[in-house]
């Protein structure tokens, strides 16, 4: 028990405090389990006088996180600051050169430098863990990284972002709006003040290009990525697919195709039937389809300081224990370039909502017009909207307006385009058509 | 590259021969991942001759698997013949202390000998690895061992066998007895010629002891488990859990108390609205409770050929990456002994069919009962029988008995049993209680 694992630790935020009081109140039990001595040494954050409720005394504080990233008193360097640039980047990659552990929540940062930083600690011959930077506590990027090894991986697909995942669940149960349901999860502080970020699609998007990596064995690549966010969902489509089977759900999915990998992240209807349909609230999900095991689904919570402070620490634990591996599961130099395949050769089914004014040889045309492009429908559903009067008796001037909902058979994002286009030009609809693609196969 | 690690495998069955398949097709895959050579060198089986669609001319062959554990040609010795004694037991301990790693699916030896195997293992510093043994294809040892190291678990429970929950799902769906839902098992491959490992539950139990370990730093204690299988439940049951909004299923359940570890399995009345409710058919389940992460869920297939190959190697992959963990999580010399809580203090809800055969009095007097024991009922149901009479109407000689089925709030085993016992005294059911543990909090 001579020999004592160090750890220095940077960012004293929600995650940062969750992760050093657990360090500190489970020192014994992670030292047993590593078999020697496990302390936090040296700290750093931006304020050194800011009350956080633990006494910081004890540990050697760094104003500066890049001199913390190269200090002798640590083996691994925890950044737990975040953002892509600043000092998270310049500490993270102060520690590599240095020759230290690195250990990061930071998904903006492994999203955006992952190839080089994966590089730099292979060089360095130390390890580079992020398991917190996907899916908070759940164990994703070990189950690729590691449970997953003899499958040649099919699809990555999974619920990743909390914030919009309990909007869509409250949308669904209450009938609300999407902005509605923002305000309550701001409230909740399930959303940040400035939601863009998270209902936009674009930390889903970083998430899953960290797993399309890992996956698929490609190096990461955040910047060829379809992303949507969820701002355009309405009450009628969470009702419309409610009545049809399905829920609504922002996915990202990365998948094999015979042209490429697609990576794309935007709102799926999932049939209610099906695993990830269950995930509501604030809960994660990553389901993983290899071609040994099937199918595999982890769930639990995404975020929040414990659960996200419980993959940190059993990042440092793994280190601590001697285990190291390749940041992304094999040599960075062995990655394939990613290669994204076009949306437009995207294969699957479409939810289509269409608003018109009157129903008069409406049907025939937007049948005649999915025909020309080979498109089957599965259901056609005229969506009324509530309303005090009946159809015949609206007054003029108020809307008239009616929602014709349409499943397809599954198709080509090519053709849908082209049929959504042609429908438009007929100048039936009243309002941009609202296209949502289906999964298959979950 | 020039280094290779080298695979000796034991058992060509199903998974045996699974395993090799993979690990000759995916060689170069796994050397990539690996940095250097992975691959099979020698093999042992019953049979060199039979037909196994494969050419094993390439390997070095041995009769006798023990000789095959302690021989040069290999680094890791991967045991997949089976049975907690006989050649598997006398191989793996030969392998561990000629100092070879060893990778078993082989639940029955774990359970049975793994306190021993992990302390050999630690002597011979060398790994023992057994991830296909619990839950087939699913990551969950990696999980309990790795993944949760900064919680204190507070439970673990799980759907740890596909035959158990193959019969229940199919019971529910078609109103089918146990008896005709085993036999399609059979015949679909499911359940054994002899089933009664599965269906009794010795087979749950067997991988709960593993968990239980692993989750609560005890020793592995096979001994001290209450099992009770599937057999005795009713098309009756099933309907009547459905009515009131339960599943039934069969969980391994391990639970810190006040009074030491509960470990126990049993059927089990589940919410339908729970996450372990959804886990249909073959498929299993582990759900980790922690104080970090709230609950993790972990669902997949819990057997198969290819599902469990897939956690074979990824646990031969991990030791040819060198990563090499101590076998139960932490020094076996620091493992504290199992204390079971006794069962009579379980503390839950309680299911109680009761058939009786007169409804005259006997409301009144099993509602005496509870209440001598101070057990709150929150439902009470009279369960008729389908009949094609009304029940006035039903002819002398045919029976006339009725269910009445009790859901309790929270009480303890001991009171139940008192409960019944004075129930039984009084004479009103004609046929056997049926009492079914409620699971709370999932």
């Amino acid at each position: 028990m001579s020999y004592t694992f160090k750890i220095g630790l940077a960012g004293l935020g929600t995650v940062g405090i969750s992760t050093l009081k657990r360090l500190v109140s489970m020192q014994s039990k992670l030292s047993d389990i590593a078999g020697h001595s496990v302390e936090v040494r040296a700290i750093s954050a931006r304020s050194r006088d800011k009350d956080r409720g633990i006494d910081l005394s004890g540990f050697k504080w760094y104003d500066d996180p890049v001199a913390l990233a190269q200090s002798d008193d640590i083996d691994v360097f925890v950044e737990l600051i975040g953002g892509d640039s600043g000092p998270a980047e310049e500490s993270v990659f102060a520690a590599l050169r240095a020759g230290k552990h690195v250990v990061t929540a930071n998904k903006a940062l492994i999203a955006k430098h992952g190839n080089s930083l994966a590089r730099l600690a292979e060089e360095q011959d130390v390890a580079l863990n992020f398991e917190a930077a996907v899916a908070g506590g759940i164990p994703a990027i070990k189950a690729v990284r590691e449970s997953m090894t003899a499958n040649a991986i099919s699809r990555i697909y999974g619920i990743l972002n909390g914030t919009c995942n309990y909007i869509l669940t409250r949308m669904e149960d209450d009938g609300l709006s999407f902005s509605e349901c923002l305000k309550d999860a701001q409230r909740l502080g399930y959303a940040e003040a400035d939601p863009t970020f998270d209902v936009e699609g674009f930390d889903t998007a970083h998430k899953l290009t960290i797993l399309t990596s890992l996956a698929f064995g490609t190096e990461i690549d955040s910047e060829s990525i379809l992303i949507e966010g969820i701002t355009s969902i309405s009450p009628a489509d969470i009702a419309a697919a409610d009545e049809l089977g399905y829920r609504i759900k922002l996915l990202g999915v990365a998948k094999r195709t015979a042209t490429g990998i697609e990576q794309r992240v935007h709102p799926t209807l999932v049939p209610k039937t099906s695993s990830i349909a269950q995930i509501s609230g604030v809960t994660n999900a990553v389901v993983i389809d290899g071609d040994a095991i099937g199918s595999i689904t982890l769930a639990g919570p995404g975020a929040g300081g414990d659960a996200t402070a419980s993959a940190v620490i059993a990042d440092i634990v793994d280190l601590a224990r001697g285990l190291a591996i390749k940041p992304l599961g094999r040599p960075a130099d062995s990655l394939e370039p990613f290669s994204q395949s076009e949306i437009h050769a995207h294969e699957g089914g479409y939810y289509i909502r269409l608003r018109v004014n009157d129903m008069h040889g409406v049907f025939a045309s937007i049948a005649t017009r999915m025909a020309e492009q080979e498109i089957s429908l599965e259901s056609i559903v005229q969506h009324k909207k509530k309303s005090r009067f009946k159809a015949e008796d609206v007054p003029a001037g108020l809307d008239k307006s009616q929602d014709i909902i349409l499943i397809t058979y599954e198709t080509t994002e090519e053709r849908i385009g082209k049929a959504i286009e042609a429908i438009n030009k007929d100048g039936h609809i009243v309002a941009a058509p609202q296209v949502i693609r289906i999964a298959s196969g979950v």
